[in-house]
């Protein structure tokens, strides 16, 4: 039985199912969470207080106080935590081979565990709800969100080498995977199958990874598109770009994260326009590493689904989502000369409902009766938020992580008053801080 | 007399005053200070307390803490926080002509030194010693920076309209600035001619201006090529682009602030190549009002000396400083499609020793003997900060204003353990806040 709360006079900012319609700005407001769940958002504490009727409650003073959904973050490798600000400013092939590679063939589950705690901490620290997570062990990611409470749709990487060293699907491994994410208390997980690119296997196992996703009803996280060299190597080996391609070994019949999407075309935007598809722009690793521009208002225009994420953080350097929000708003309104291109309403929408339809958690990201309660509360009373102005714009060009009071998911309490109730801050800091310090030493 | 300090096992980080040559980064450091400079910097304790001698000295533990240079923010309009967060995702023009301008005729001295006062408690909560400010009543400016503590590169608007409605030149105004300037303690003010830009005014007022700049050898701040329209009106109006004309007019010759210079061609760039002018990169403001890209790469190529800015928090809407780094490291090697492309070392020079200079500041910027004492404490004991690796790196890609747990300007501790020294925090965000509301009422 989880507690109920009420949250008291406070200012509640979200999205309506409507895209179309104007945000939910009700100030004063009176909020009720219980059983997970939104039961009632009012503009009366009578309203609210009889849906929580028959359960103690406590109450949350929301007097200077803005309460808005968590973020969801649809991009990361969340141990790479453990490789931050090492060897920066270097082209993406040295990064990758000279300290990137190295020092993964060096961890180990508990490694991943100690960067996944690290990466989730972080998160929650700056108002992400959930998050998708490329990457391996994924035993280990599935233990540290629960134990953290946070929303994760991880990776079932379901490929190994047979004794001839040739890649084989392993259809039992991902079963197991997405059976661990359907026992999860309070609908925390979601399993996707790992396809890392459209460059990175044999051709021969992609249509048995795509059948099998079928089959299953499996979700996919892959990186389509993230490099010029990606879509002209990928048009040399198979004649075609890689959405056709991923199309025509059998992909996007299930729901998709397809991560970066920068050098597209038209046809590619086409495919790419999909139900089961979330594109995932990552403005601030694009930059970083130089991959290029994603032309959002061509993707927008094609009526593409859109998501946000930050990717790993060695190449961001940090997991705050509200900096990529700001980044993405700013370098789409510079790229198009238009300041009007993609504004805080847009950008919001995309990191908290769109985005939680993305990870496949859609009974998340609105602030809305019979909604998870998955919230977060900011501290408006500080020089930074004065004056509050449009609190959407507000939230979104002059927000920071660091603006984060609290964090709820699924009406459990992940940080209260800027403290992890989960996860132990010292010990992740101490464990992850051990474990770099080994990873990195050569 | 000011109290002397010691900061014990503390890691500095500092350009040191060649550029060519690596940072210092010196682990369990001892630094003391004395009469508001930095008497030593030693790895050990006997050497830095030796030049504290005979004075009575507090001790700063500098465990899991770093000691490095305030930041200095190049251009700015600090009164414009009283405009933040209204009527973003709106073009420039009817940004400024239905939002700004209207509200700016409202503003009076009081108010400006409300929304001065609320800029610089937002500046020191983020790491920022110094600014520009290049707004009008200039006094309210002067007097809040000298209570705030914080060193200001003020503007004097010493244009008057005659009987006629003639624009005429106040020689006396601009010799009271200059002398508000140097009267006061601390070596914390200095002043500057505000010379709009190139097309505000009349073409006669210009070589007047430019004339008292240098007979008075007084610094100018001026916007410069933000805009294709400004480069495309100058041509049409004077037959060349603004740097040249600027230069015909007189100016340059005393030490300039040249806010933007994003649309140049080389001609520009050899104009701009003096030791006299410091080019303000603003990529905040640059990207959100869609101005522009400023080439960086081709601006150090011809060796133009380069600061930081944020411009006005209506255009940004923040004011901490380390976001722009971030950003602007970020935006370079996105442009260049170099990752090598504008290092962390080289855009936190830009922000600290170099922007010191291009302020006035010749004696802050540097943590080495003889400097004055203006620097922070950044708090590593943090989630977002583990690991610390490239320590430069995590300040610039990884850092944010709100990682800064001390900041001190001449030896005078604006900020402590991030609470507010010389401002009081509840009452500027209540007089701002107030002031806001009355001006965004129509």
């Amino acid at each position: 039985m989880k507690p109920s709360i009420l949250f008291k006079n406070i200012h509640v900012i979200s999205a309506v199912p409507d895209p179309l319609l104007p945000w939910l700005s009700m100030e004063n407001a009176w909020v009720a969470i219980k059983d997970g769940l939104i039961s009632c958002v009012s503009d009366n504490r009578q309203d609210a207080a009889e849906t929580l009727d028959g359960s103690d409650y406590s109450e949350y003073d929301g007097r200077h106080k803005l309460l808005m959904p968590a973020l969801a973050n649809l991009h990361g490798h969340i141990p790479m935590t453990l490789f931050r600000n090492q060897a920066d400013d270097t082209n993406l092939h040295d990064w990758l081979f000279n300290v990137i590679f190295p020092r993964e063939a060096k961890l180990d589950e508990a490694m991943v565990s100690k960067g996944t705690r690290l990466g989730l901490a972080e998160m929650i620290r700056s108002g992400t709800g959930a998050a998708a997570d490329m990457y391996y062990h994924h035993e280990a990611a599935a233990s540290a969100a629960q134990e953290a409470g946070l929303r994760l749709n991880f990776c079932c990487d379901c490929k190994s080498k047979d004794a001839s060293g040739k890649d084989q699907v392993q259809q039992a491994l991902l079963e197991q995977a997405m059976k661990l994410a359907e026992q999860a208390p309070d609908d925390l997980l979601r399993a996707s199958m790992l396809v890392h690119s459209v460059y990175l296997y044999e051709a021969d196992v992609y249509p048995q990874l795509a059948q099998l996703a079928e089959s299953l009803n499996c979700p996919v996280q892959v990186h389509v598109s993230e490099t010029r060299k990606e879509v002209v190597d990928c048009l040399q080996k198979y004649g075609q770009r890689p959405p056709k391609q991923l199309a025509d070994f059998g992909f996007f019949k299930t729901s998709t994260l397809a991560a970066h999407c920068i050098h597209l075309d038209d046809e590619d935007r086409q495919i790419l326009a999909s139900p089961t598809i979330t594109c995932v722009h990552n403005p601030a690793s694009n930059l970083k590493l130089g991959s290029g521009f994603a032309d959002l208002r061509a993707m927008m225009n094609a009526d593409i689904q859109l998501g946000l994420g930050t990717d790993g953080a060695a190449s961001n350097n940090n997991l705050d989502l509200f900096r990529d929000m700001r980044l993405a708003a700013f370098l789409a309104k510079g790229l198009s000369g238009d300041a009007g291109m993609m504004s805080a309403e847009t950008i919001l929408r995309m990191a908290t409902v769109d985005g939680m339809q993305g990870l496949g958690f859609d009974q998340s990201g609105l602030i809305a009766e019979g909604f998870a309660a998955d919230l977060q509360v900011i501290d408006l009373n500080q020089i930074e938020l004065t004056p509050l102005g449009n609190p959407v714009s507000a939230l979104v060009y002059s927000g920071s992580g660091s603006y984060v009071e609290s964090l709820m998911v699924a009406g459990r309490w992940l940080m209260e008053k800027r403290e992890l109730k989960t996860l132990d801050e010292e010990k992740v800091i101490f464990e992850a801080g051990q474990a770099s310090e080994w990873l990195n030493q050569f």
